[in-house]
């Protein structure tokens, strides 16, 4: 196991644990607290948990003063997945049923807002306030807040680009900005900001979320259309199926023949498109060029993710973190 | 009009201009932000702001430094409006469509998860910690997001009461502690909070708030049978046609005899059945003293509640909260 691996692998079973306090099985009513608990249970990657507590130790503070707040996006990112599903109709995710597949639309949306009520009570009721000062606690909560808004309004958009005739590039960048980037962004700077950083420091750190999280974005679209479906645990080209305009589509659009361009129009969107309908148009979306540009353009965000980690002086911690941006990058799902 | 309603009025205002301002009608994307506020603009009683507000001045605190949690407070009851309206699939809410009626389940899904956003962004931003410590607006979102998980708690079990072959009245009271009573309660807990009340008072504010709670619920469930339309501004019997196990269903069902019960068994949750049917049902649960029963149990909670003010000197801010006990029981819609 690298040690990135295992870096992982052991903040993960610290904010595991933790959620599994917070958010327990056997609380009443037990259809609530296991629908929140199925996602997080289903697997993941906890890297936004990883993203705060590696930040807070790179800046010198405590692990333990992060956790809650690690915890915490780890239920506010489960929070959108939940009600991403139902907006998506996707029945699957992480190789189990959705949890409105499961248990119904309404469990869901409460399941999902509970968790979110959840965040904000991990972090003001277990953060210890003999360690890191109220008013850094408040600026984490606030920041949070902000970063959900950008999330909402980022989400939104991306529905209303399914039925839109053109979407530019920058246009999608805008979307993946709000949608992922924030929550990337804002789990360096409360790691940071739990840890002490100066401003400067935490500034340098969201950056390196940001940018990490444009790049995972782009990634996360490419492997939507190209990885393994037993790997990836959900089908192959939802994505098209869904109609999301996709770096790849937007790109693809541009570059097309009108044959070409018609094909991927009747395509996309198309809710009765069979396996085969949607493998070609993935190989036209391939031959124009467009799963390559997407890989670079992921490639140059790494790059400035990991440049804004140079001023900080080299240790361990700064290590794991420009390991963990070249994972984002090469990663098979 | 009265000093209550002119009081009322002052709230509103107040909070609605702060509403106004942070979920900006301008902001993009619109279809956001115009589904987030298209029930606040429906009109509604802004209760739970006024309860934050008037607590915060009994205590002898400045209105101003409780103004973004009381405004905060009508965003998260207005959030949790909207995701109601898509569980119980509710096509009407203030006289106007619910949001998911008018912009689709997706939309309202994401304007209710901003607009609970926006509760931590308005306390943590704009609230003034020259005058109000750090330690006081952490207690403030600690205790509102406890709330708003008992509401998570108490909504889900509403809902499977309705699949429940008998529910009690000590269920049934249980239930609307978490869905109704605990939001009443934390509004005047935290405006004592925000306003330097000791313990002591605080304590009594969340009991007047949380007996007052209960009244409410009770009396919303007997004018959802029995007020006039115009004035409800959605259908008469609803609940029933819902099959919701409100106190006075529960109370009919045990009182009831063989052919009664069948009867209202019939109607409840029967989707559709006629007016004629729903009208004839109400009048055997009319018939058996559940109405009356419900407006009694009512009376007792509002006398409970005002009593919990009793050890607070009289004041004109003491006297509103009392007539505002008063108005719970009494109002017509």
């Amino acid at each position: 196991m690298s040690r990135l691996s295992s870096q992982i692998a052991d903040s993960e079973e610290k904010v595991n644990g933790f959620i599994e306090e917070i958010v327990d099985l056997e609380a009443e009513p037990k259809i609530l607290y296991r629908a929140a608990r199925h996602i997080i249970d289903a697997g993941g990657k906890r890297l936004r948990p990883f993203l705060v507590l590696k930040s807070c130790r790179m800046v010198g503070g405590r692990e333990e003063d992060a956790l809650p707040t690690a915890a915490a996006l780890e239920m506010l990112h489960t929070f959108t997945l939940l009600h991403d599903d139902i907006m998506d109709e996707d029945e699957k995710r992480r190789g189990v049923p959705s949890v409105h597949t499961k248990w119904g639309v309404p469990v869901a949306i409460m399941a999902g807002d509970m968790l979110f009520a959840k965040v904000y009570e991990a972090i003001t009721k277990h953060t210890d306030a003999k360690h890191v000062k109220p008013r850094r606690i408040l600026q984490v909560i606030k920041e949070i807040s902000e970063a959900t808004i950008a999330l909402c309004e980022g989400q939104t958009r991306d529905m209303m680009f399914e039925s839109k005739e053109t979407v530019s590039e920058a246009e999608y960048l805008e979307m993946i900005e709000s949608k992922t980037a924030a929550l990337f962004e804002v789990s360096a700077r409360c790691g940071g900001l739990l840890g002490g950083a100066t401003k400067a420091q935490v500034k340098r750190l969201g950056m390196f979320g940001h940018y990490s999280g444009i790049a995972f974005q782009v990634i996360d679209d490419v492997l939507a259309l190209t990885a393994d479906e037993k790997v990836l645990k959900k089908p192959v080209g939802n994505d098209i199926r869904e109609g999301k305009r996709t770096l790849m589509v937007v790109y693809a659009l541009e570059k097309a023949s009108k044959s070409q361009r018609k094909q991927i129009l009747e395509t996309l969107g198309n809710k009765d498109a069979s396996p085969e309908q949607i493998r070609e148009t993935i190989e036209v979306i391939d031959s124009l060029g467009a799963i390559s540009y997407a890989r670079k353009l992921a490639e140059t965000y790494i790059k400035k993710a990991k440049k804004a980690l140079a001023a900080f002086p080299a240790s361990e911690d700064r290590e794991d973190l420009i390991s963990l941006a070249d994972l984002i990058f090469a990663r098979q799902h």
